[in-house]
């Protein structure tokens, strides 16, 4: 992140007034000019604005601090397709008729990914999202069309798309407590639950909150369900990895986010620790699940059951490209490194007396 | 489009079989071996699958028929830019703590909207959104927000991205008929109007329906609102643009889509007419409306009155690049050749006895 914001657009508490700050800054689209094409003045102005900004992007990529975005990437090879409008539409499993995909790439990564989080091929159904906000919001309305009438739970930690979800549902929302570390209270989930006791419980579980890092217990969360007398056909558990979802999976003694627990669902961002140089996420729940969300529509001759219509099919290309160079153990390694890194940090923090 | 789908996956009546038939042809992910950095072997095979994947997509390129996609774009000068994690997250008119962004072209690009739909700059709110169905999520929401207990109206062709935002959201939907050219049916508009006067109405209109491109008459509509005794203090339109709404101010005596009317919020897509390479749209709004949706955040430093989180920072730039080159006179000229085009192909169908 760049380390200060641009301008003066300070916080005081929850009032930010709507600045409209860049207009300043704004590039204004000018038209082009009859004799344009035998002077070249507009290229030539269009060429420099680009160089300019691309030289602030390499600025601001080497001052990137405090958000978990992996950008050791290097995608020169796929350069080449960066002209096509590809695009996965609707349901990565089912063929539509806008022919320009990468549906064989997508399932390929889907798949990699319910490697990971252990469920067979036949028992799951995902999509490549937009970002980690529409994981959430794909696996919360999965969570509100299973249980219609359920409460959805969240630590007051959650990320904001979990609340945005709630009022975009209209779900009654019940918010938890958090402990010093960030973790949601189960003991405070217990209370709330057992108030609750006639309503099923959709809840989200942060693999990773944004602040403070936190990864919430998921196995105190299950076991604080049942012990309040929620049975598996009484709860849906999302899990919001956007943030580190794909680093559990590599630190010891980390709780395990898999499929063989009670889970529906689990998000991760593809444009933090993977690396994809475009906002995307991973999303996948149980095709059991799936059916009761999904319609069908004649234009697509697709199943209807992502949040958008249209989807960037060059995302799933970057993280097949980069899964396949990496691999499992070429993340561990990475994770790994991030974690030495940040133990040194705190070391030499504590050293300097914080 | 191609012009059939790949397999044999027919639609019958409303039934598609969860087919996952792509699974079959899937380009699995692979670990890497220890000695595949010696011998290459691993960057060979995956240079080969891009090369053929790449042949394949100039292939169903060149046949890409039936939906609205421009494919005329070179956007060689953006290759520069392609490797870079450029991301909008939240209020494009908000700086964020992420320095890596592209608001200063988002804005231009926002701004020659809001010239060509008649709304001053500071009476206007929008974003670049990554498909046509976002625009349409934000649209029917911001409306949702202003009339909480307001009915959703739209005609049957509308996309299904409209009925999807009414099941998310839990709005009264209400299904209009169309007319035999697919616009929507103002009189049967008018009857269920008049059975539900006690809600404020929001209403769906179409410029440019999926499968036979009707354009519901706008003003029609309006004048339907007015003698069923909606004041504009009763009513919100969304106009769903997606397909046409960027072709529709070059067509001499189309309904014209302004903000002179009294209209809510128009979207349209990025990579059909304008051709940018990957999926996106812009949508636009009152400032007046999108106060009741906003709340802040503190991860972002940003307002949050968009749907998704995280935005696609490539897709401005691109249309940016696109708007600067070609102008609204070029548009004209492109527009001007479609029609030219559907002229002669409808003469030779004819000629030919259909």
């Amino acid at each position: 992140m760049a380390v200060e914001a641009e301008n003066g657009n300070k916080q005081n508490g929850r009032e930010i007034v709507l600045g409209r700050n860049v207009h300043t800054t704004c590039l204004e689209v000018t038209e082009p000019e009859a004799n344009d094409e035998f002077t070249g003045d507009k290229e030539a102005y269009m060429a420099s604005v680009l160089a300019r900004y691309r030289k602030n992007l390499m600025e601001r990529t080497q001052h990137h601090l405090g958000y978990p975005y992996n950008l050791d990437f290097d995608y020169g090879a796929l350069g080449q397709l960066q002209h096509f409008s590809i695009n996965n539409l609707g349901d990565p499993f089912i063929e539509s008729n806008y022919g320009v995909h990468s549906r064989q790439f997508e399932v390929g990564v889907l798949d990699w990914f319910a490697r990971l989080w252990e469920i067979e091929k036949s028992e799951y159904w995902g999509y490549i999202t937009n970002c980690g906000t529409e994981g959430n919001l794909h696996g919360i309305l999965v969570g509100r069309e299973v249980f219609p009438d359920g409460i959805l739970y969240a630590s007051r930690d959650s990320h904001y798309s979990v609340f945005k979800a709630a009022r975009m549902y209209r779900m009654d929302c019940v918010k938890v407590d958090c402990l010093v570390s960030g973790e949601i209270d189960c003991a405070d989930f217990k209370v709330k639950l057992l108030a609750n006791k006639d309503k099923p419980a959709i809840i989200n579980v942060n693999i990773g909150t944004t602040v403070k890092g936190a990864v919430d217990d998921l196995d105190l969360v299950i076991q604080t369900l049942e012990e309040s007398g929620f049975s598996q056909d009484r709860f849906y558990i999302h899990c919001d990895g956007a943030l580190f979802g794909l680093m559990m999976p590599f630190v010891k003694r980390a709780p395990k986010v898999t499929f063989q627990k009670p889970i529906g669902s689990v998000s991760v961002s593809g444009h933090k620790f993977m690396g994809c140089p475009m906002p995307c996420g991973v999303q996948l729940t149980r095709m059991k699940h799936i059916n009761v969300l999904s319609s069908n529509v004649e234009y697509l001759a697709s199943r209807d059951a992502t949040i958008m219509g249209s989807r960037n099919g060059h995302a799933p290309i970057f993280l097949w490209y980069t899964l396949n160079r990496k691999g499992y153990k070429g993340f561990q390694k990475e994770v790994q490194k991030c974690l030495r890194n940040a133990y040194y940090l705190k070391d030499r923090l504590r050293d300097a007396g914080h």
